[in-house]
């Protein structure tokens, strides 16, 4: 991979030549939201970019609609456009982005473009990247299931009987979904207290984060008809970094037995630059495997064994304070199920999948010791240990004032594919 | 309530004077979706009605942007307005339609405009009322809860222990709502055979119903703000029937631990015509009460006792040769939470509605026999005995080809507020 002309880019930066992920932003000059990609600590507006029609052409020839997708105020447009599309988007990008473009005098040596088009990202404000309109979070983080069924029922009966034959999940609640930066209020709900059988209406004590990857649809299916494994790839537009909050002590309470719901529908974060599909291509690992496994079902079966990704991902917790403590370090790779089987799980009764709708991993946690879990809920073993953070602090779950970040990324330095920050901070639930 | 000068309206029909309830229509001169109300077998045109300005602004003083809302695909802009515009416009259309009317020069002693207004139901079409953001299903009917929960777990453990502190729901699934008339896939899912450990991938040999009543979400609450119980009613747009088929062999196995998913997913029906909150306000009862109920939470506690409506529901099964059997009769009065309540829990830790989020009531049934159930779980105890059908004909669980319809209304025949049928026919997983 060449490198890109763009200034200053940071070798561990998130957003290097190799990646050019797509988001939607908010500039001092137009105030619509609209799309852009990440260059380094760079936006560049892809609606100025595209009004020009000579330059869009040249740019992007035969993709005639393309400056109507990147004014719209989601990427939903775009993402339909499908994954050939976003093939040649990207790659022209790169060309674009890159010291040996060989396009230079389009944007590299066009002063006044380049100060209208290329933005600190500073100074642009990130938005939501998709309209969603179903949000599903599945169960797949293999070491999560285990450790939670174990914590509850004992390690022989961790996981249910349907967890290896089928991608469990639910449906979550998409209006609840913000990005990165947005703060979080302490929900308030019923929880029970020092084992009362009568609960309580208080603000939750057990506020939890749960690291997730996101993975947001490109297209839909027709109603009735399911999606193949084997097709499920061209469904899929990108990915994102997902924290699912979750307040475990309601959703203990309310759980039974309908699923999650208030525990959860109250906030889930995402970071807000998809990393497009092709991006991730070249960091992909086999999946987690259970010796013993029953084989799945036919649908379910894929092609190939590296059906997911080696995204090596990071919680950071900053107390009020500031002090800023990593307290946990894992990779996406620790998943038993891939998107594409839940993609085709998710179908199979003929589900419709829309453009922009978000499919949550679960929770995803590595195999080893308690600072490589992606929850609380594990580090902590339900709130019994405390985690020990910088300032000579600790936490059980989250104090009011706690920010947590996720990160991830893959590959070297100077040509990193990451998500940049998956940030929230906590407010209390008793703030007017 | 005076009687309506459009002609030929039975009094038996759903759609009196008494109700004029807003949906969605297409007709042959203008193939765009756009909003209608219903009266007797006719459909008001509000679009073509509103087009004329002096005629809108007649009809409607002081409310200047109808006609967008009317011309708008979806009634979510309308339902956005307000309950006291929705209460306006209603009175308004109602004077408009009586034979009493002030205006009889608008519409009744206008051939022109009524000839383009007033369509026969039979010459439009309907489509989905609301663009849904989210669907919540609840499981508020008790005697279900209850009847369901004893199958499997006996009478004394019938209810789980947050049942009566708490309206128990999950998040449903948007995509797949359909507007009543919309075929109905079996859905092929992941079931067990004959109690083998291992599942098989096959069509669902336990498709279901489930009888509710929707109610949708008129505007949203700002997020980490709830809607307090006592001002939900004014949240509240209008309630639909609702069909939540349910394959329940799916459901058992993959429901484990996060609740319903693929068992749901693969269709929902609702009935067109929204009747407004404001129609269904004579109709008020109590809901279900409970010997040794302990006191609710503070948040779900309600100025009045009539928190709920005495829809009269009824449920009829065709099949493939035509025979119609009625196989349930029962009342939405048997919710033991109302819609506020829901609305308040739902929104307790800040969860934001939006116009258009549906709510089911749960299914619904009755405390006496089998003939008052909502569900064929229930009628058949889970496939052990069969619902004897007109024909000669028993069911377990649905057949291909069979109709399922169900209706409501509420009042006096000549001044009904009904909700017309939500219906749909199941087709073979195996077709092409």
């Amino acid at each position: 991979m060449a490198s890109s002309w763009v200034p200053d880019i940071d070798p561990a930066s998130d957003f290097s030549l190799a990646n050019i992920p797509f988001g939607i932003i908010s500039t001092p000059d137009d105030p619509a939201p609209h799309a852009a990609v990440a260059i380094g600590s760079y936006a560049l507006d892809l609606k100025v970019l595209t009004a020009n029609p000579d330059l869009s052409s040249q740019l992007f020839p035969s993709i005639p609609n393309l400056p109507e997708a990147f004014a719209q105020p989601t990427l939903n447009t775009f993402a339909e456009l499908g994954r050939p599309i976003h093939r040649q988007v990207r790659t022209a990008l790169q060309n674009l982005l890159s010291t040996t473009t060989a396009h230079p005098s389009l944007l590299r040596d066009n002063p006044t473009l380049r100060a209208r088009a290329l933005l600190p990202q500073s100074a642009v404000r990130t938005h939501l990247p998709m309209a969603i309109g179903d949000y599903t979070d599945f169960y797949a983080g293999y070491h999560h299931a285990f450790a939670v069924g174990a914590m509850f029922r004992g390690p022989d009966a961790a996981l249910q009987p349907n967890y290896l034959h089928l991608p469990v999940g639910y449906h979550g609640r998409a209006s609840s979904i913000v990005v990165s930066g947005t703060p979080v209020r302490r929900p308030v709900g019923q929880i029970l207290l020092d084992g009362k059988p009568e609960p309580v209406t208080a603000p939750s004590r057990k506020l939890d984060i749960e690291l997730e990857l996101g993975c947001f649809v490109a297209r839909g299916n027709e109603m009735g008809r399911g999606i193949a494994v084997g097709e499920a790839e061209e469904y899929i537009f990108g990915y994102v970094l997902l924290n699912d909050w979750s307040a475990r002590d309601v959703q203990t309470w309310e759980y039974v037995p309908l699923g999650p719901f208030n525990g959860k529908n109250f906030a889930s974060t995402v970071s807000p630059w998809v990393v497009l599909a092709d991006a991730l291509e070249p960091f992909r690992a086999k999946g987690v495997e259970v010796e013993g496994r029953p084989e799945v079902q036919g649908y379910l079966r894929e092609g190939r064994a590296e059906s997911v990704f080696d995204v090596r991902l990071e919680v950071d917790l900053t107390t009020a304070e500031g002090d800023t403590t990593t307290i946990g370090r894992t990779s996406s790779k620790h998943l038993i199920w891939s998107f594409p089987q839940m993609l085709a799980h998710h179908t199979l009764g003929g589900c419709p999948m829309r453009s922009g709708d978000l499919l949550g991993s679960g929770t995803i946690s590595g195999p080893g010791g308690v600072d490589e879990r992606g929850s609380l809920l594990e580090m902590t073993e339900n709130g019994k240990k405390e985690v020990l953070l910088a300032g000579m602090d600790a936490r059980t779950f989250l104090k009011d004032g706690d920010t947590v970040t996720l990160r991830g990324f893959c590959g070297e330095e100077g040509a990193r594919v990451g998500f940049g920050e998956c940030r929230g901070r906590i407010y209390s639930a008793l703030q007017k």
